[in-house]
């Protein structure tokens, strides 16, 4: 299935315990992401902000992205220097750089605002990974170093998005690495907080690019959010919400910006007396493969699909029409990217598989509604139907799950129909806290 | 004294036990530093270079310093975020990443020509140093795993410049490091030849830019290299040559934009029969501070050249004039941007020592001959007066050692004598070997 959903951290993972040897307001996680320190001036007004925070009796550890367009030139470099594809070791060496000169530079722009301050690498930090390279999953962390220079009275910034084998070899965490190394981090020193400074103010109730009246939610539990990251949301990667859930880890999403109040992520939100929807969300990143024909005989479906994952194929819905004269139709969902590799992998098996006919169609979205109270509102899908059917729109495919609710449609038809919903399942009026979609660049 | 003369290894350092498990041609350290890759297209001609020494039959080990001006980049970054000094620690963690950057590229760049390649920091190296940043000595190396990267057939990229502390801190070695890295590690893991690939293509009997006649050496011994290096000349670092010759490391210099042969430094270098010069060196960084009128009681030099040394001032020719009256006049030289802090040092402890006063000269400049052979041929120094004074010029210091003879004379008339010096050795003609000053830029 599309978006990774198995747990961040193996079962190998250990934390340290960890007494808290000094009375402090708080311990407090911060994590700031490339835009956040995309130059010079946005790197100073980031010291000044944990600082302040220092100021007000926090204890912060700051994990941070690298600066801007880092990660880009270097990848730029390596194309300058190197035919081929590079190995994935010596980018993981290359691109881990970027991380440290922006954590440096960070601690150096603290240290000249008077708090005392050091900065760690990943591996320095105690952060174990997996011995792969290019996407490592965390395994553990040693969190010893951190939390012996925040004894000392030091702000710790962690380079993020990198870790370290057991073999020393330099590792990176791939996409939305750095939300995962803080979330992490905050677990392994029992963090009372763990604050994702990013360049919105928060979680919105839909994409307000779309939804003018989308609101910006207080809370949202680890499961919606869950839900809302792997349908395209673009704030929080989803391998940093399974890891806060995981660990209870209290997330909050705010600005780097702004000093407004950003939205709680944690185990239980409140819920709005019935409102069985949190938000919607969207993602344009779908395409629709057909298979038509195909002769009806047990074990057909795990040929196909065992033919596709072989491949890294990720298949999102699926759904089978009924038999008839012993054929049937399946049709399922893959990203856009995918489409020719799938096509290709479903040619090839064509010996073990009979089948009339392949076909693939894109122009497609995926409408989803996100909300822990649909469970117990039966309403909640026939809603949806009635909305989108009353604009005309037919439903491609729909799938369900306890929390979500998602449905294939044209994608010339979007903004109708997240403006619809929003209206429908009663998000854009009154002063309830909602939950949204990608709130991207505002 | 000025120069780096305590050896780099401290007693601690030790190399680890080795057994070269493969017969290969050799087994050599290369080295190049930052103009040699200085953009992408010198990292490829370098990549080329390591790859033909490697299909000659050489297992590599290669050392490489941050491409160009990466460093002096990060340098302005850390001006920028930070008022005041920047904590010597970060920078530390800033700059080890130019040579990060550098060595994974080298290591992709030889990769896409077909070779197997791997890339280590120091600490991956096992590069240990003393707990100090900016200008740390290398107290031991664990080449563990280079050797076992060589087994497995690899081409090992290392990081120079940097190490790791016990506490796993982060260090740099300070100005020459990368030089030293190479020396060291060829000590560790036993190589045949340490090559240091530079601009020059060897080491000059004199500075061409004044004496177009001077010649590159074929040899030179480490003890001449040293007293060449400790005066001025830019190719090879004290340090290095300092553990070359403790470790019996055969260095060879050579260019890295051409195939000549270069100058090899080594324990016994041949030496012309009846020559007993080997090359000629000056350094225009010399200022004389002159202290008048000293009352003499015992003790007062003591007090004088602690307190210098307590302000780190390194102090090189020391002259003192007979007493007359029971009042001396003392000279030495500093540094030029030493001078005003001499000055400071001295006047402070006027109260411990009387004197009448305190000047300071520049427009000065030091040149001196070296070569083994000088200890057996007593009429070495008289020539170097007579030349000299045959000039009209005035020698204002004298200093002599086993293998060098230095005079402080005006700047103005450096280009005459050192021409009239390499003349009176037989430094110009025939097709003898000699030593010499820095040839850098040519």
């Amino acid at each position: 299935m599309r978006g990774e959903l198995a747990f961040i951290l193996s079962p190998r993972i250990q934390f340290a315990p960890f007494v808290r040897e000094r009375i402090v307001l708080a311990l407090t996680v911060m994590k700031f992401g490339g835009s956040s320190v995309g130059d010079a001036e946005r790197m100073k007004r980031v010291a000044n902000r944990i600082v302040e925070r220092a100021r007000e009796g926090h204890q912060c550890v700051v994990v941070v992205s690298a600066m801007g367009d880092t990660t880009d030139d270097l990848i730029d470099l390596s194309r300058e220097l190197c035919e081929g594809i590079p190995s994935q070791r010596e980018m993981d060496m290359l691109l881990t750089t970027g991380e440290q000169v922006s954590c440096s530079l960070l601690a150096m722009a603290i240290q000249s605002r008077g708090c005392k301050a050091v900065s760690y690498t990943g591996w320095q930090a105690g952060i174990y990974t997996e011995p792969v390279h290019g996407k490592a999953r965390i395994t553990g962390i040693q969190p010893w170093r951190v939390l012996e220079s925040l004894k000392q009275g030091n702000i710790v910034i962690v380079a993020g998005f990198q870790g370290m084998t057991q073999e020393s070899e330099i590792t990176t965490l791939g996409r939305g690495g750095s939300d995962t190394t803080a979330v992490a981090l905050a677990a392994a020193i029992i963090a009372d907080d763990c604050e994702i400074y990013t360049d919105v103010d928060g979680i919105y109730s839909t994409d307000p690019r779309i939804v003018p009246v989308a609101r910006k939610l207080k809370e949202i539990s680890y499961d919606e959010m869950l839900e809302l990251a792997n349908l395209g949301a673009a704030v929080l990667h989803p391998r940093a919400v399974e890891c806060a859930k995981r660990y209870n880890v209290n997330l909050v999403v705010r600005s780097s910006f702004t000093y407004n109040e950003g939205t709680q992520v944690k185990e239980e939100a409140v819920m709005e007396q019935g409102v069985a929807v949190r938000g919607i969300a969207y993602d344009k990143n779908v395409a629709r493969i057909s298979i038509l024909g195909v002769t009806e005989k047990p074990g057909q479906l795990a040929i196909v699909f065992g033919a596709l994952a072989d491949q890294q194929i990720d298949v999102d819905i699926i759904v089978q029409s009924g038999v008839i004269d012993g054929k049937a139709d399946f049709s399922f969902t893959v990203a856009l990217n995918d489409v020719e590799r799938a096509l290709d992998v479903i040619k090839k098996i064509r010996h073990d598989v009979e089948f009339r006919d392949v076909t693939s169609e894109t122009g497609l979205v995926k409408v989803s509604i996100v909300g822990a109270g649909m469970v117990s509102n039966p309403g909640v899908a026939a809603t949806m139907f009635r909305v989108i059917s009353g604009l005309g729109i037919s439903i491609n495919m729909v799938s369900t799950s306890e929390i979500k609710m998602s449905c294939i449609i044209e994608s010339s038809r979007l903004a109708e129909v997240v403006k619809a919903l929003h209206t429908a399942y009663g998000l854009d009026a009154g002063e309830q806290v909602f939950v949204g979609g990608p709130a991207d660049r505002r």
